[in-house]
């Protein structure tokens, strides 16, 4: 069996032992004669497997009960519908703070059914940054901020405080509801899920294949949705039937599960976020010492999970050549999908709870022989 | 390794030549060093599979050029909003035809956003027959129907012919859109696909895991989407995007073309609706010859996907009784998934592709058995 190590953005690498799990239950997982891909989604064979998921990112993420959690469809893209849509029937201003590509879509789309309020920016310096987070007022339904992203290699090292100003209240009833999208760094680092509203992520870069969307709603942001909205939109509905209005992607949940059990056993959110500091910290220590390339991210705001570089070479031409050598050797040496997002460019390394140590060693040492052989 | 024969109506079967292909390519499938799951949507490692999928669907349908086919999320319910949301925008009628609780589901749901007439209903005798179909009219957006009815076992045998009489014409632009929800039934049987303006179907069934929707449109109904409806909603932007307007159920792409491949190596549609025809025939006939088990559904509208049966026994309380026994007894040898539907009781026996006529024999040999000792 060949194994790369793979750098995507997302989808991504899946855990080894998770994959190997998997591949030995496909025709028949625990005992049932069936895989779990072929089990009806409300049969005693898959409500162990649902449970099961659901308890333990519960666990992992220290999820308070008074949180829903939901195994949706359509990615974090169909938040960006749902969020008004559910929120908004109140006539307050959605703020958004617009943190990168993700974001402005997020703001974008939800304009389509909201007052937005694009509070704060860092297009200014190309979304290198973490702008500072304005305050909330009492005119505002809620707040909505892109906790990693994903292309541009940020992160909120802080999350707003959205408590009101005018009423002077630290209770969370007295705030803003904060609603964020998590999908590349949910289960990364420890998270006080008690400071959102909602949190939702797309599966495919730390959780398991694309095709589910957990999203984590506080229970009295439920049941705003004017009834115009799609039933398949609607919090209300999929909270009430427990996620099986209509059929869940159900092999997608039961690998989020297999995801789930590996983080416990690892050490679970703590440990992980251990391992992710040390990856990420050797490879921007890597790019600070590095005469060939650079992090164009401010070092307050540099993400743990996406990091972009760039090469030092002022003439765009030379650049691009010199970038796309690098591409093709690096995935030659087993290293894929190092590319920078095709609307920034550069190059990026996407290093997720799954990328083992190993891998980020192996592609600086790669990027050192490189070096090396471009200079001499 | 034990394996059932799973009766279930979705999440159901799959081939097992195409569950031990997955297991296999798990940690590496084509040689990529990767699993499916967690290639990047937009890789070359990715792109050979997607295209391979898209194009074997199009060769066992035979799908027009000038229709798009589309893999998206969010299963027949979403496109119970997406329908309606594409296509109503021009104040025409949306026509229902009401054949089970699905198809009234499609029809509530389409009344959201558009003008709904149901132009027909078999409510009431409980759903066990297709009823005539109107002719459609000028004033008609487009005409939809549920070709096969999961639920209550029925399909319709020749669709509506939706030429519009005031034309006159047999040509297919002279006709009402006819769309048709053919999840339970989709590549079960050829199906003339010119006929139909928009096609969709869950994967649940013929096609994959639960959590990809494939939807097939003609072209000229692409783009008429209002500016309000949800990004993800609209079929011009999957269109445009190839459907890649966001990360698409990549995993589920994979099986698909899997099955695809296992049903192409079979014979294709034609083949598989010869043994379709040959199991649900065996079935239809066992239930015609049985002192204890009868099919409620009239002879010309039977599914051959969907088969539900029902005790003799005029006592609701015993009938119950019995009922639940047979499924216990089934499940114990190896035969699950048995129950009807929760919301119309009896029982139901899901023989869709992947089902093999070993299957229906045993179930069939279970139900001579059970019936033998329940008399003596």
């Amino acid at each position: 069996m060949k194994r790369v190590f793979n750098f995507s953005p997302g989808p991504s690498a899946m855990p080894v032992p998770v994959l190997e799990k998997a591949a030995a239950e496909m025709c028949d997982a625990n005992g049932t004669g069936q895989s779990a891909m072929e089990m009806s989604h409300r049969s005693k064979d898959f409500k162990p497997i649902f449970e099961k998921t659901e308890t333990l990112l519960r666990e992992l993420m220290g999820i308070p009960g008074n949180y829903k959690v939901l195994f949706l469809q359509g990615g974090a893209s169909l938040q960006f519908s749902m969020v008004p849509l559910n929120l908004a029937a109140n006539g307050k201003k959605a703020v958004y703070v617009d943190t990168g590509i993700w974001a402005e879509k997020a703001a974008k789309e939800a304009a389509k059914f909201a007052d937005v309020d694009v509070r704060a920016s860092s297009k200014d310096r190309s979304y290198t940054y973490i702008p500072q987070a304005p305050a909330a007022s009492s005119g505002d339904g809620y707040y909505h901020i892109t906790l990693n992203n994903t292309i541009v290699g940020t992160r909120w090292a802080k999350v707003p405080d959205t408590t009101l100003p005018d009423t002077g209240t630290a209770a969370k009833g007295g705030a803003v509801p904060l609603v964020s999208d998590i999908s590349s760094c949910i289960l990364s680092e420890p998270l006080d899920v008690s400071e959102f509203g909602i949190l939702y992520a797309g599966a495919q870069k730390n959780l398991g294949p694309a095709g589910t969307t957990v999203v984590i709603v506080r229970e009295d942001l439920i049941g705003h949705a004017s009834p115009k909205t799609p039933a398949m939109l609607r919090y209300d509905i999929h909270a009430e039937e427990g996620s099986m209005y209509n059929t869940p992607p159900c092999y997608g949940i039961y690998m989020i599960g297999l995801v789930l059990e590996w983080l416990k056993n690892l050490g679970g959110v703590s440990a992980i976020a251990e391992k992710n500091r040390e990856k990420a910290g050797l490879f921007y220590q890597y790019l600070e010492n590095s005469k060939l390339f650079y992090s164009p991210v401010e070092k307050p705001f540099r993400s743990l999970m996406n990091i972009p570089f760039i090469a030092r070479e002022d003439d765009p031409v030379k650049r691009t050549e010199l970038e796309s050598r690098f591409v093709k050797e690096a995935a030659a040496g087993g290293m894929v999908n190092l590319a920078g997002h095709r609307l920034v460019g550069g190059m990026r390394a996407s290093m997720y709870n799954a990328m083992p140590l190993e891998g980020v060693q192996a592609l600086i040492q790669f990027m050192e022989r490189f070096e090396r052989s471009f200079s001499s």
